[in-house]
């Protein structure tokens, strides 16, 4: 079951809505782009990963919506569909990651001549869409086994917001890791950080974890501290949604707040991403834009049925926050494990353009 | 308007029910100390000072409550009331504090001849627990008076949990400091802190700022790392629960995390409380029994009128944590500012018994 999929048949793209899960279990079906870049911004698909590769196939929606007669015609409706998919969210950089990968792949193409004419084009974007999402399920797998050796039998975990299948086209990152470690019979129980205000952690993970008959409690996030103080976690583990030169991971807000927790009690944190998350051309995180999403996300919690905060209350909402890397122990990529200095390891496994942007 | 409150007419406690504000404002009254003992448990109130002051009534309710015929009956009827009212909630010091300072006056009373039948023990009683409530509207009036220095004109401030009227007899502690800011005409932002899981912040916090017209924003307590990084915070405020001879203070659970993101950018954190807070007794934090609520009130957010987690979820749900005292700027007591080390500005405003305790 992929959390992000094309249909062949309708030509459209199929992905989970997870704003109703676990009460719903429902898949949404898309065959405008910009019904698409609306469905990521409202979060039907949230993740990094997820959503690099619905960004992928929204390129691909936007040539079997184009009614252009031309080549010039139809890369100029692509030009469209990109910067509008592109805007959707903006701190997960997968999202240009995905649309830079299908523009450059097309343009070769083009200059190649393996496309002549519109039909082609059409074909060529939505088979890099589709490269896109089954790479990302072997990434995902890759991750999973080097990351496993990280985690020990009875280990203890705190993992933050959802990396699980659902964050992902299928596997997961953090997640993923967890889940193969689980596999490998290795005991785990996790403390899964609720995660407000879109309690991803509550919903999602919490949703995951028992079909995967993997322990697991939930917590509020403001209790991991508690946890880690009183010697009852050994790892901590989360995902990335942008990634610096430098190693600074901007994750789910409240990411660095547990990551402060976990070092401050000496128990090891742990980022797992794709390389497609490294955004080289930005120095350090404090270089990463921060999406501050609706209050209402905040304000609409309730108790027993009821609004809890006061009718004309305010409130703030940055959807991330920036773990900086003297925090991490070390980060799983699907090209092995780095450690300090990341900018080194990034080097090596990323292998390009590092060392004059930094 | 007091949180806690003896009437005269029917000799009963009255009590604000914090659990339904603000969405309704209620008094509840109490006749019976069991039931008030479980209105403590069940936080229809809470805040240190405030359980204080309610366990003092409680013990006079006991009195008014009892059919004993002589004064070794009334006293042995007064000592399972002491005992169920100590058992209500056992993180916050204050209500074995109240207790101890009732029995500790009685028996003197009694010792003196001041009271010769059971009538005078129950006036006696009562009177003492009267004292103890407008003792800690003193009290509170003296922090804010102390606390305010600390505030500059233009300071935003995070503030965890409740610490105003609500968490006290009248005016609060960390609140109540913010407040005699404002009123000096300072210029304050309050980032309330919305305290998961029982959201005293988004529900009590919020409404009494509204009330006090001073301006606030609601934030998740993870978003609060992000906007201390940001530079957009200068101060942060919280009450205390419990605190160690060393200065370690327990509070409401979050508390250590935030002191802890706090200290990271150099911004200083001030926990605000009454000396019946300090627990000599104990050489540091580590020895502070930590409640566990349970878990229910993690699991029942909702979100859009259903409950988000999957139907077989277990939680876990510390109600207290605690922050070392290296992470604190001061704190502020009645008998003025302390900084470190702790244990000795201790010695010096309690006066008594700390040097053979650590």
């Amino acid at each position: 079951m992929r959390t992000v999929k094309w249909n062949y048949q309708t030509s459209s793209v199929e992905l989970i809505d997870q704003r109703i899960l676990p009460d719903v279990f429902r898949i949404n079906s898309y065959s405008d782009y910009r019904s698409l870049a609306i469905a990521i911004s409202d979060m039907v698909v949230r993740g990094a990963p997820a959503i690099g590769a619905t960004a992928g196939f929204g390129l691909a929606l936007a040539g079997f919506q184009s009614r252009a007669m031309t080549l010039p015609e139809l890369a100029n409706d692509y030009d469209q569909a990109a910067r509008i998919l592109r805007a959707s969210r903006p701190t997960a950089v997968n999202l240009d990651w995905a649309v830079n990968r299908m523009q450059a792949r097309v343009s070769n193409m083009i200059t190649e001549k393996v496309i002549q004419n519109i039909e082609e084009f059409r074909i060529a974007v939505l088979k890099e869409a589709q490269n896109i999402a089954d790479e990302d399920v072997k990434t995902n797998r890759r991750m999973a086994e080097f990351g496993s050796v990280l985690i020990n039998d009875g280990d203890t975990i705190i993992h933050h917001c959802n990396t699980g299948s659902l964050a992902t086209v299928e596997w997961g990152t953090a997640l993923g890791v967890i889940r193969e470690a689980f596999d490998q019979g290795k005991r785990i129980n996790v403390l899964v950080d609720e995660t407000r205000p879109r309690l991803q952690g509550a919903r999602l993970t919490a949703w995951e974890l028992e079909q995967y008959n993997i322990p697991y409690e939930i917590i509020c996030d403001n209790a991991a501290g508690y946890f880690l103080k009183a010697g009852k976690v050994n790892k901590v583990f989360f995902g990335a949604d942008r990634v610096a030169a430098n190693g600074d991971v901007a994750n789910k807000i409240g990411s660095y707040m547990l990551a402060l927790a976990a070092f401050d009690n000496q128990i090891p944190v742990y980022s797992v991403f794709p390389t497609s998350t490294i955004d080289l051309s930005l120095a350090n995180g404090d270089l990463i834009p921060i999406e501050e999403r609706p209050m209402n996300e905040v304000l609409d919690i309730q108790l027993a049925g009821q609004r809890v905060v006061p009718l004309n209350a305010r409130g703030r909402n940055p959807a991330f926050d920036v773990t900086p890397n003297r925090l991490l122990t070390s980060v799983v990529t699907e090209k092995g494990i780095v450690t300090h200095p990341f900018f080194e390891g990034f080097k090596d496994i990323v292998g390009e353009g590092v060392e004059r942007k930094i």
